[in-house]
């Protein structure tokens, strides 16, 4: 079966196939902005990669009839050991932006992390009745950091995900290439005065948002600043983007409920380790410490969250497919997405004889034989 | 020398050339029914990967000139190390259905597992003088389930072959895409009065097979029902599906006389590790045990049996292509398959030095180099 | 810089480029006899692949002014660690047939072995001053076998290759799909009366040769019929045609001077491993005995050679890259192809640090990262 | 994103990306020169498949604001690890040749080395400013090579680069295809009355650059010939061009005070490791000695650095991008190609969480999945 093309008009009946819908539906700079990794794209493309290169060990004859998906993220209850990963500006894609996909969230029942650069405020959000977690950059100005996780607090986030892999953004030249700025309409409205004007000054060669979080955020955060955050809140800590054990350790020795192995689906260091390859180690280092191991960059389908259960994680963060939802349909785009990925975890559970989570955690894993072989 | 297309009207030389006539003389949905997997097809491509990334080292000097290729599966005496697979409703692809590839294997000197959704009922096959097998998929009625097993006993079922990998079909999006569904003509012969109603109803982005198998089959089956179940019947019991070493053992302390490593040919838990990836570990679980290992999914000619028993099968089943002998020829080109298998076995034991399929277990296998490279 | 196509004119400027000419020269039936592998090709492929895959490790500031690049092959001294390998009916190529490449085999120094299927007689090879190596297929008739070594010793001949792994020949797909049969002029000048009647009765879906072979090869051939032939001849032996190391030293034990580890270019058992990959294994069987290691099946240029020095063979034989130099030039086209692999040697050695082939042996290699990679 | 064509017009932003306008400014025959390797080219592909088959594992929360990327490369102080590859003749991809690009590897702080094969004299590139490394390549005559010597250190070279790896030059068939030979006014500027007489006499399928070379080196030199020249001047001695651990030992034994990782960019043995690969051992073997690895061959971007020193190199030349960017632009062509670099070093640093050259030094390494798979 081929790849649905940008131009397929049948409803997607898989989570990867609404990337056709998407690009249909957004122009070719706001879809290279999502769709584009740093430099080459080497991890954007070894991100998937790692997946298909490995293989599950399926069991039988568990009694599979009522499959139980839901999981503890962090404090949270989930109905699927899965939450929704920070992006920025949601309204890039939707005009009803992040309100969409957290209602989708909200109706799924799974966690909503809330960025830093959320396009719509706190307030409307919490309205969701989404469980919401918030995702902060590390501001160069220590008085608005405080100030956005208190806010963060205050609209009932359920913890605080520090983002440790953007001392400054990535090197996206699609962006570059394409003088990507946003629109007037979107902006950063967790910030003071919706402050994202440098995002908005188009310039040749340049992405005015790269050009952006360049002033805004500080390069300079060390482990010290996380401990002296951590401190200042009562919100339960992970950290978001590690993929080295020691890190990972650190993380677990400094208070951190959960990391987040990541390589920021490709778009920060081109050539680091898909975060699936970097799975086993982290997940091997925080053994028997209370801190759990999320994953993303790269999971497209309910069989990608099984194989990363196998490997060790407790759950993933769902980035590029709930906006390719929230691209081609809004919030029930959103809903199909998150509708489809609860099926083809249920589904591939069942066929992996796990009646829950913690059966996956037992199945093993070897390389997949890889098929580009073909006798000439 | 490229691949035969399927416009080719040159017969095929060989098992693997039937595809081409077969998807000539069948329908797209058809086509894909047959030939499709679940998902993404990963496993589905990996199983021939499997093969084709295995080289096996032959020897010399042995005398070949009377290769014996018979063998005994399970309990009952073959031609071939081969058992032609339960592949459910053959009237799909010929409107003789399982009568014609029965009398094929009847000739040939195969056993042939009818399939719980034959299209033929036993009365007919049992006349066919075919070695039968029984292959059963676990009825959500007991009732129905053991009548079942005991008409096939009856109809001289020489063991009894229970699918473990299916408490309900993997998801197949060809067939989801096709609205795929059973013409009225076609009807599975061995439930009470042929009743496949739910199959036959088209339904828009749903698989009506699968649909009817969702109400037919229990996902809820176990271990322990397997173990009810072979205290009700004298037959042989061989557990179809697993790829676990550990699944294995199972099978074999419950008294199953042989497993069939197995990933249904792709169409289950897309991810799952081919079968013959699967087999070594397999085999060595049940090395000294009283339970022959089988298996499936991707055997496509006598170099793959070959490459099987080298490492640790007793046989295998032939599942596509048998059915690609069908579609292209009914009964005529069922025998041209297995007529093309036999001979294509022979002589790769004998190009491998081997006089018995006691030889082939003792050769070495090493991985082969892939030949995906090219200088650019 | 892509590979030269078919009707590419410049002259070849490395070994590899004759491919090329060869083919414009022939037509598609005999080209496809050269040409061609057994069943799938997967082996035929892998050959290359196995070269493409292994990298060697050079060394410098030797004194490579006057690199040293004769070699002792079995008995035979050698301008090149380099035999021509045993190839059937080089009249189809070109109507001098072996009298031409042996005649550019005895110029370039290096020993030319006929083969049972040699289309010129003894006597006017013996009249080309090549070293002469002769090639035996067991024959049905013991009678005849002994006959033909006795006419080999007679001519000449400096030791005796038992082809080991043709009980019959592979299932060239394309042979059969060509109806491929041998010209009335070209004949098995070696055998009473130029016996080779089979070979040149087309019929439809059948090798006329892979016929003729039948009826005139014993595929009972054992060990023991070797030993019996050893004692009845002087002539020094050497088994063409393993690859695995306990048959390697089942034939040094019997008293072969040599092995030549080979699938047969890829014509005999599909998914044999290749030569390349089978080496290691053998050489380190033989080490420390009196038995030298030969390779083919692969070899198209000096790098090649190199390698296969570094993996532990003592020399290769050349087989299809001649029959290019043949077909597109005759005796002149088979001189250039040994020039220039004469060439490409010595330079590969020089650039490798090696002033002899006893430094090459020592040579270290690993596998060579895959540059299928390429970023989407 | 795929890779700029040649006839792409914007503004190369990345170092990879000048490849593209460097083709368009050049004759195809220079083209060849400069990007073609030896033989089948598969070394040449290698050394860049070898960087994209590895993946980093970045380090997160280091204090990343101020990346220090200065280090010392033999004895000289450089604003990056990076010091310019010797590469014969600049003049003959830009009229101001070695002018041009000395001066920009002044303004970017970074090391220049000059080519026995410069085009352009020692005078003029010591006006530029920029730190000289000489490059050796062992003349026949040994006066000559005695002077060129001391010529180089009079101009004020910090350090002498012995080429180890060119006895000879390797076969470029693109070169002999294209009967390459150098235009009348591209000179050899450093040997006696800018002799390169020999490059300049075109003549069919011979490289006239290869052909003047054999002319003018020694392929007879040895370690002992090195010692010879070490004791006869006072340059810090580099020797460029192995591979081998045991010849990285043998050089810092002999006194060495750096070696150069190389495979001379896939131009000369061809099948010979890339320099990635080679690197490990090499760096292992010189562990706690008191000589420096540098690494060349496939260097493309600040990435490549960045993997290069998490494998143990102090430092790499960089060969064929200085030569892009010459090519489309002159001195400003060659500044921002190394403005590039070192702002891709930069970035890549700091995403690694490596505050300066030894954090990048500690970093893990690991496989990158390949992605050439794709579901069929
Ligand atoms: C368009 C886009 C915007 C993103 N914005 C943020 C962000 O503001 N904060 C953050 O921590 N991660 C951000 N990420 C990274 C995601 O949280 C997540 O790590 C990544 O999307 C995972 O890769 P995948 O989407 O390919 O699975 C963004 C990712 C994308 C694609
Ligand atoms: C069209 C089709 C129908 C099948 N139906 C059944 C079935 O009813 N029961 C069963 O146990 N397996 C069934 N199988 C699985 C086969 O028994 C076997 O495991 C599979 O075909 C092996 O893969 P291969 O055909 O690619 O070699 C079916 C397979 C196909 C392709
Ligand atoms: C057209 C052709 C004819 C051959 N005939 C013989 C033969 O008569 N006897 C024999 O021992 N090997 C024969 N061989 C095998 C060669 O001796 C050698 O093993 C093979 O060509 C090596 O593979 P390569 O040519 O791809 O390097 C033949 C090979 C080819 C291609
Ligand atoms: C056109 C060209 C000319 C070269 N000339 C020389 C030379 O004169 N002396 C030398 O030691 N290396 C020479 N080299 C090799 C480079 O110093 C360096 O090892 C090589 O370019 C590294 O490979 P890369 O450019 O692909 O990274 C040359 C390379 C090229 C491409």
């Amino acid at each position: 079966m081929s790849a649905p093309t940008a131009t397929d008009r049948r409803p997607p009946l898989s989570v990867a196939e609404f990337a056709g819908p998407a690009r249909s539906a957004l122009s070719p700079e706001v879809w290279d902005w999502l769709a584009g990794g740093a430099e080459q794209e080497h991890t954007l493309a070894a991100n998937r990669a790692a997946f298909d290169r490995l293989a599950v060990v399926p069991r039988v004859l568990a009694d599979v009839s009522a499959c139980d998906t839901t999981a503890t993220l962090v404090r949270s209850r989930s109905a699927l050991p899965v939450a929704v990963a920070p992006v920025a500006y949601h309204r890039l894609f939707h005009p009803e932006g992040e309100l969409a996909s957290a209602r989708a969230a909200a109706a799924a029942g799974v966690p909503f992390t809330v960025g830093t650069l959320s396009s719509v405020g706190f307030e409307e959000l919490a309205a969701t009745g989404a469980t919401l977690w918030f995702q902060l950059y590390w501001l160069r100005d220590r008085g608005r950091l405080l100030d956005l996780v208190a806010a963060a607090a205050a609209a009932g986030s359920e913890c605080l995900v520090v983002t440790a892999d953007v001392p400054y953004m990535g090197r996206r030249l699609r962006d570059a290439r394409n003088a990507f700025a946003l629109p007037g309409d979107v902006r950063a409205a967790l910030l003071e005065g919706g402050a994202a004007g440098r995002a908005h000054r188009a310039g040749a060669e340049v992405s005015a948002v790269a050009a952006h979080t360049a002033e805004l955020l500080s390069p300079a955060v060390t482990w010290a600043d996380l401990a002296w955050l951590h401190e200042r809140t009562e919100l339960p800590l992970v950290v978001k983007g590690l993929l080295d054990p020691a890190d990972a350790l650190r993380a677990a020795e400094l208070g951190a409920e959960a990391v987040v192995v990541s390589n920021h689906g490709g778009r920060q260091l081109d050539r680091a380790v898909p975060s699936l390859t970097a799975l086993p180690a982290v997940a091997e280092a925080l053994a028997g410490r209370d801190c759990q191991v999320l994953l993303d960059s790269g999971v497209r389908g309910g069989s990608d969250v099984l194989t990363a259960l196998a490997l060790g994680a407790s759950g993933v963060l769902l980035g590029r497919p709930l906006i390719w939802g929230l691209a081609a349909g809004g919030e029930p785009g959103c809903a199909r997405v998150l509708e489809l990925l609860a099926a083809e975890l249920r589904h591939a559970l069942g066929l992996a004889g796990c009646a829950d989570l913690g059966a996956a955690a037992e199945l093993r894993t070897t390389p997949m034989p890889c098929p580009a072989w073909s006798a000439p």
